[in-house]
């Protein structure tokens, strides 16, 4: 009986136990965010599946793993010998555990789960798909805590101070302006679930987690006090001076509840629901009257003020000139040396390090090739590594932390000579990238109503990708923050000046190739008429498109008037910062097409 | 003191003997829906106003007018010399009057409104606006029955059968499709409010109001049973003999409410809150379990079936001969005999009225000329009728009623030599409309991500319109009609086959003119790849653009090939209805516009 087996055995006596029957376990901490220490990744630790998105249900007799598509290879691989089994839904449809259970679950059952790692909007969403059935739910239900024994601890990274010459606002401005807003709502406490609310609200970083400079911690908005739940010992002693002087008050993190449950003053409370614990949310105290919304930080921080964006432009150069000497790199190289995903994988993350106020990547790089493109997000990992040599499309994502912004960028290149309908594909998503990046739009206008501009192209062809076409990026912070995005959904978060965002159409051939081109934008204001403010944006990522790819016959004319202007500034600014034969390369690279052809 | 000012004076002191501080007083009867009869329309015998959409509130110090911008012309004429204010908000805003109860009514106010023709849905909003304010609502307030001594009956038309040679599908078999429906949604009964969901259930038609074939009814379907509340003498013996087969059981209209509040069988009823009002809301003994939603006839309804789209498709031929005969006759008499906008109004319906099967007008004409064309739904009324003589831009904006269909079509035509941004703006309007009727889509797509094709070409330009860009459109029944719509708001519906809206994209240039060109678009299924399966449009309107207004400098080349397509169905369907001088004109308006210019 292998470990995973056993564990199973155990959960499952545990459930017969307490009379429970289905168990949910989700990968997410207290905090339901993207990035999650290892102290919260019990579903690695209970099924050997290592992808950053998953949920499992364990019932007596199911263990189902649910997971998305771009982790579909892996989790077969990973899982393969386990009792788990992958529920995988068919081609662009969604089926989630939710929707099992409501197919699945017999009238009467219990439910059990961590409320302390389960938000009261994922409960609620089971509550409504379970309606109709009579379910009771078990929301204080850990059996992992006893079971794992070498339970890795709760991180302990120390903050550190992100300077206001890269924040561009001091702390004292930023709490003014929470609570500005806060008056406004009506609310005199707003609970701060989200990390990177936090670190964006104190200027401070810390080193919790991988991806993004976190530091795991809770705060509590009063309109003279701001209680901060954190480790006492990873606060440093000049930031704890600064945080008396400015009324922020240190208690014990694992005493939040505890203390929110207690709060004396106050009666109207701001949280919001989809990153508020069940656990959390049921200690607010009784007589406090809930405002449910998006956290007030989480709307500021998605305008990126002046110096933010000043830094930004200034962070494109670095990462474009590490991204530039990648790919020069590969084109030099890819016949003499031995070249796999994980090795370019470490390659370009080394090329980034060696730029300044680097502090490492903003999410899992993924270099895939051929057949691995074609999952959306592939996650490169030695289980499924392949060598990249023969003929064939290379699919790079990849970002970088840096004090001054963070960066989201993917390129599509051709490893020997592409095909013709690799060609007319790369087109089509570019065409598409294209109208997104040349969008003029008046204020007022949501992310829905600009994600058909980057698919007209393809769905005139029959094609399309099954993921959205932009989110917002943090600022030396979350590389997908809210609240914005560009997809078919229906956000109804405005598109406004200085929100930044990814420009990210694709096309996945199943079993064959896939091709994403993805830049980042920024929206400006660009002209006011009779008929209102109107809104563009900026292309801010630097790096060049191959046109060994492009088919030109089917780009209009303004189109490539776009990619030409894009090729000289990348050029521009990227050259100054180059040796000599990659200057002379790029220079090929990003050549005007009209002359080229 | 005039009538209206006494009137206010009435009602003003039964809100002071019943501590009312706001009377609402909604356009709208008991079925929430857009055409109401005579005896409903309290604003108009109030105020004055006749416009189709208007608010009023009256407290001891204000009495206000809320419409919309089509309105403010006409209700500024309408409302001189009463007491009622024009409510306006500036422009692109919008303002109603729950927002201005927000702002300025003060905690601990009464608000009262008759709930018999206040929707749930309404009062749920006035809920949250005033959330936090201490406000108290009589939903029971009826004040204008005892004043109102001279108030026009209720309508009694005699319902009249709509064969299935036109509706497609015999009202068995539609009866058993909701049936299905309401299983699958676990209801027992299932209250139908809006009128057109119960004519189009029975195959019935009226004659209650104007521009819509609607006989005054609610009805409540059953597992076996439908009880249709009705006047015994509205329902002809043929059809009694027929509801009679069908277990459909006739109970007075007004006694709907007595009778839901005494329902003996079933324990889950479904409703739609948007067009059931609060008297009939509280009805519904409280044993029963409420699902509310769209209701199953509305979504049934409006995928149109073979047998309607073939009839469409014939009475587009019969609308499209009129509206040339229309246009031919401006373009021959303009000079020669007087023409005013009300005129011109009168014509088309003449015209239309010749047309076999013809029953009425679909909506108020709209003949707009010059700064008139800028109100987007402008009405075209005797108090602000004008000549249409000099230079300048016509908009006609008009449908009518079919056995087999319902139309809405709007054209603008030049009198005279049209102005270079006239054509400018006409042309851009123009790309748009071409670009929706063009769009290629996969199905799931929501109306909200097609919006944006016909606004593409004016936002790119800083232009824009303040309305939706499509409508569904009824079926010999109302010309609007839901669920579905192509527009900026988060309509979650999806666009389907066999949907008929309207394609709608404009320019209102403030005092000067307004552009719109309307043809009403079907969706049909195009292709199925390995992306899912791809929808399009068919434009079914048929009637010439005009080539004068046309800038052919800025239109692509796909662009011109639409229209000439488009031009060359028109001609050569609408002609062999017409007369020879008609023909030789159409083919001039038809030409080829390569050719042509």
């Amino acid at each position: 009986m292998n470990a995973n087996v056993e564990k199973l055995a155990l959960i499952r006596a545990v459930l017969q136990q307490k009379s429970i029957d289905a168990y949910i376990i989700p990968l997410s901490d207290p905090h339901l965010g993207e990035y999650i220490p290892g102290h919260w990744k019990i579903i690695p630790w209970l099924t050997g599946f290592t992808g950053s998105a998953a949920s499992v249900i364990i019932t007596h007799t199911l263990a189902g793993l649910w997971t998305d598509s771009r982790y579909f290879v892996q989790a077969e691989a990973q899982l393969e010998g386990s009792e788990y089994i992958l529920m995988k839904p068919g081609s662009f449809q969604k089926y989630d555990y939710v929707d099992w259970l409501a197919e699945n679950i017999s009238s009467g059952s219990k439910i059990g789960f961590d409320g302390r790692i389960f938000s009261i909007s994922q409960v609620r969403k089971l509550e409504e798909a379970l309606g109709l059935k009579k379910i009771t739910f078990d929301d204080n239900c850990d059996i992992i805590t006893e079971m794992w024994t070498d339970r890795p601890p709760m991180p302990v990274s120390v903050a550190w101070d992100h300077p206001v010459e890269y924040s561009g606002s001091d702390r004292s401005k930023k709490i003014a302006e929470v609570r500005k807003k806060m008056k406004e709502k009506g609310a005199d406490l707003h609970l701060l679930t989200s990390i990177d609310d936090i670190m964006w609200l104190l200027n401070i970083r810390g080193n919790d987690v991988e991806f993004s400079p976190l530091l795991t911690s809770f705060a509590l908005v009063g309109e003279r006090q701001i209680l901060l739940f954190v480790d006492d010992k990873k606060i440093p002693q000049t930031l704890k001076a600064e945080f008396d002087k400015l009324g922020i008050v240190m208690l014990p993190y694992e005493e939040t509840c505890e203390m929110i449950s207690s709060l004396a003053d106050g009666s109207l409370i701001m949280v919001n629901p989809s990153t508020t614990s069940v656990a959390l949310y049921k200690s607010i105290p009784e007589r406090f009257e809930i405002i449910e919304d998006i956290s007030i930080p989480t709307r500021l921080k998605s305008i990126k003020n002046k110096t933010e964006i000043e830094n930004l432009s200034a962070v494109m150069v670095k990462d474009g000139v590490a991204l530039t000497k990648f790919f020069f790199y590969i084109d030099q190289n890819n016949d003499k040396v031995p070249m796999t995903e994980v090795s370019l994988a470490v390659k370009i993350l080394e090329l980034r390090s060696h730029q300044k106020d680097f502090l490492g990547a903003s999410f899992a790089t993924i270099t895939a090739f051929k057949e691995h493109g074609a999952l959306p997000h592939y996650s490169s990992v030695p289980e499924t590594d392949s060598i990249v040599g023969e003929r064939g499309l290379l699919l790079v994502d990849s970002g970088g932390q840096y004090m001054g912004g963070t960066t989201d960028i993917t390129r599509t290149v051709p490893i020997g000579l592409p095909t013709a309908r690799e060609k007319n594909d790369f087109t089509l998503v570019l065409k598409g990238h294209i109208k997104l990046a040349m969008a003029k739009f008046p204020y007022g206008t949501r992310g829905y109503q600009l994600d058909h501009l980057a698919r007209e192209p393809l769905w005139q062809n029959g094609l399309n990708y099954g993921h959205g076409t932009g989110h917002g990026v943090g600022y030396c912070l979350n590389v997908h923050e809210g609240p914005q995005s560009i997809s078919p959904a229906d956000n109804k978060s405005l598109i406004e000046p200085g929100m930044l965002i990814s420009n990210e159409p694709a096309i996945y051939r199943g079993g064959e190739y896939g091709i994403r081109t993805e830049n980042l934008i920024l929206c400006y204001e660009d002209e006011e008429t009779e008929f209102g403010k109107f809104l563009k944006f900026d292309t801010l990522s630097l790096c060049y498109i191959d046109n060994k790819l492009i088919d030109i016959s089917i780009l209009e004319k303004k189109e490539i008037e776009w990619l030409n202007k894009y090729h000289s500034g990348v050029f521009e600014k990227l050259s100054p910062h180059l040796e000599p034969d990659e200057i002379a390369w790029l220079k090929d690279k990003t050549e005007p097409i009209l002359n080229h052809y």
